[in-house]
């Protein structure tokens, strides 16, 4: 385990992180011996946020130089793809009015929808079980609550303010969009590195680009129906970098359905569960890509509620 | 009227603003033929986020030095206060599992809410009325759906990545909270621009802490009431200065109930109709008063609700 | 106007009616003046509701002489045909346990719907507007808050027990079902009654079948799409004998579109508006059609839903 | 076990039960063994409605006699009673309009809310768990979906028509309403049977009053944190009738907390899942019990949810 200060109550970061951190292997991650306690201690809810120290925000900042901003996150509304037995309702509200002189009247909406797992989408640390276990080995049933989770709730891992690195797969492929099941490669990543001339570094957010997000509100079907993505080997090669966060521009970062039939979803158990590595699905990178944008600031803000699983976002980066 | 290059449709910004734009003075803008079409064209949906450049995200940037981020918005759950009507509803979801060798289990959330107006919220264009008129006097009801405006939806608003400001007006008077119903001055703006060294400039946002915050969930009833903020007079010297959005620690930003009993809610259609100037309630500025930051960069990624009002929003300061 | 003796305050309906209430025509409903007030005076909230007496209760229990019950209503889910906007989500919830030495464990269920315009539905006096009015010339506007209407809310119309009447048209037609813009004729009306050998009286439900239920989850698109139904010829037949309620087995009861382009949905105006007779969408009447059942006690019992427009309904008839 | 007839498929029903029905004691109940399965049989998914034959609907329709109907069923807003964690939200939705020469407009409503469980309600066997096991030992995780169970959902219940008993327990001890804590005992049961003049038979729905329903928006604090109501003597009692339901003005049918502090809401594990007898609470009973009317036609129209635990009802009494 490495050594740090803690993260003071405020909210100020105050982590240093001066080696490596330990990280859960792609061998060790489904034995709660050895991926527990996490190495951001035994009572840690914030996971690879932790990364995150006034240092590496300061280092993000110096990113930006044209001040050329990328909107990352899709439009909301009911059109979007989404896993079945999801909705997404908005419905206009006309509050009461005309009031006063100036004639006032107030508009607003309600909107009924799965908030933390819809649209671009921020996946914290109360998401995805191993068994009867969440990150850090909190056994669920002792902290889900009808109204949220008393542990591990996304109010919890804070807004993200990082060094962002783009790795274009499709780009490196020479593809639109990879196969509908391909499975991203360790070679893949170091290559599409190596094309980018960036590095992956602790405390990055790492955004992947498959292509598949040309499908979004097109061929919402085949979109949801399976997806290009990583695999456990490239997960573990990114926790490896100590990477803060893993985004992509499908609906689940990792292939699906995954080689291997014996495992579901192990991606995000690996990621979430055993490292408290956050997840981020359906990116909008095309213009990133447009842009051959391959480092830069990346800005996230998930909403804080309370006991969250995640949060519907709008993240941004900047350069 | 300014000029300036339109905005690309790719969501870069390649606005110029060369001069002082000219605005809707607090005489004119009840009138929808002095306060439109408004100076951003007969056509715009974005109002004062024109103001946002390249230029202007770059020096924003250039605020942040020792990467300290205050998180500035509020959890969010059912007890949070809201004005009545207003619902928040949370119900953890757990989802099918376990699955696979790996025993994957999901768990998700479903939410019922104003979306648009809950908790720290931004206000969008399409939120207030002046009789019949949204922003730049589109016809709210040519443009009102059942799932939501077909123009000036908060989605069109974009993310922002602003200088702030903030201007303790609670700290320049030596009290923790301004008094239920005090209207802050002119004068008092400018006395806390003296006191904390800023100015106000074209883009900015400013954020005005009155105190009220600290009834937050401890006085609901208090809360929502009434509460001390600014009146016409000093949202016009905000509008003068071209800023792009004011933020306070209540829940309406302007001094409720508002004394001029003929208006209702006058600072909302003035900023938001006539000038196209954005709002953000219920921000949490202790921190930054703490810390006497006065100066910052101010970061807000509001949900793309297509068509919707506002989005609850978690913005960040970082310097 | 007929004479009446009002129905007294605690729900036990006193009304009786020696004569045939006067009733507006289909020339006279689209003025105000002439459909204004309400035969069942300038207050009334009910409309045909009134015509329910203990005496028409009494009588429609003697048509029940087996004890075969009959079920009216449709499951609901989400997939059932709904317009365009709205919504059906069940959610499961787990409550808390367990709990004792009886493991007690608890499952309830959110759901989010249009639920007084749902499935097989009542539609209420407040459903519908000709201009600004509701029935009786109720000004919508000042009757309209956010969370209900104050005045002709579907709580006040109250349950029903009633002589129920079948007219079969897709079998008088020799159909399985009728075209899908057929409009049902006066003539129609009476073949049906002629072969079935029943009257429509006062205070009767008369149940009309299309045989377009058979799209119901079989074909959701063409369902909604359009539908046979009876027109306003047909509806005045059926005011003029004092029907309570029209209820038929497609969405609106009457034929979509209509054949006059320059009316929209002009027998709900007609009915609910202009005569306070209700209407019953999206019934099941198969089993009555096969087992000839053409009079019958008809029971429903409306959600008590406060200033609701109207409610999802499972009536019954029995004979 | 007794013999009968089964349950055709159209929803008619032909059971036929000569005998009474050996029911679970209350020894047993604890026991899956003894208990299951069901005496309507191990695939019986509707319990206690069994007992509803053409020939108890046709002696139930003979109590009516006057045509007296009485509102059994609250009127539902947000104001009401309910248990922490749910909700009752209601907005009003102006749908589009005006159109056509009619200037027609539409009005409906969304609602969120636990619609199976909320005002007066209806219990169905997919409500309560006795450990893993719901009615008929269904296991709850072979049969829980998202959207619903599998089995035992509230639309298999069908809708009930049947001789109703009001035992007025308040009237008989000569109080308003009966202490906070108080346990209805079988000699209470008996005494008001007495008094009443009645009997409780097989298929019966016995309404039970203990005053409780005057704190009903009232004092909804007091209302929830307990209630008297029966305990496992009075409802063995009422089961060995062979009761087809048992209501109460109050919550929960039983008393509150229970005083055998080892269990929870043992009444509901024992009727509902021990012997598929039915709930239904916060009845409105006052004006039968105002009438001394002890012996009435009880009908009830659940909503039809698929796969739902109860349904929000709006019941009658008619006599």
């Amino acid at each position: 385990m490495g050594w740090w200060t803690l993260r003071a109550a405020s909210g100020a970061l105050l982590v240093s992180l001066a080696i490596t951190l330990p990280t859960a292997s792609a061998q060790d991650w489904l034995s709660p011996e050895k991926r527990c306690p996490s190495p951001y201690g035994a009572d840690d809810e914030r996971g690879a946020a932790n990364l995150q120290t006034a240092e590496s925000i300061a280092a993000a900042a110096k990113l930006i130089r044209d001040g050329k901003m990328y909107e990352l996150g899709k439009v909301l509304d009911r059109n979007i793809p989404m896993s079945p037995g999801r909705s997404f309702v908005l419905n206009l509200q006309r509050t009461s009015g005309p009031n006063g002189r100036n004639q006032q009247g107030g508009n607003e909406e309600t909107v009924f929808t799965e908030l933390g797992q819809m649209g671009t989408q921020f996946d914290g640390l109360a998401h995805q079980q191993l068994g009867p276990h969440l990150y850090n080995c909190v056994e669920a049933e002792k902290v889900a609550r009808r109204g949220g989770f008393t542990k591990l709730g996304v109010e919890k891992a804070g807004s993200f303010f990082a060094r962002g690195v783009l790795l274009d797969i499709a780009a490196l492929k020479g593809v639109d969009m990879l196969p509908d099941d391909y499975m991203i490669t360790v070679a893949d990543l170091e290559a599409a590195m190596k094309q980018a001339n960036v590095e992956v570094r602790k405390g990055d957010a790492v955004l992947i680009r498959t292509g598949w997000g040309r499908l979004w509100t097109v061929d919402n079907a085949r979109f949801i129906k399976g997806e290009p993505g990583i695999g456990l080997e490239a997960a573990e090669f990114l926790v490896k970098r100590n990477v803060m966060m893993v985004g992509a521009d499908n609906w689940a970062v990792e292939v699906r359905p995954y080689p291997d039939k014996d495992l579901f979803l192990p991606v995000h158990g690996y990621l979430l569960n055993a490292n408290g590595v956050y997840l981020i699905e359906n990116l909008d990178l095309e213009a990133l890509a447009h842009d051959k944008a391959f480092e830069f600031a990346f800005i996230m803000e998930p909403l804080k509620l309370r006991g969250g699983t995640g949060s519907s976002v709008a993240p941004i980066a900047v350069r």
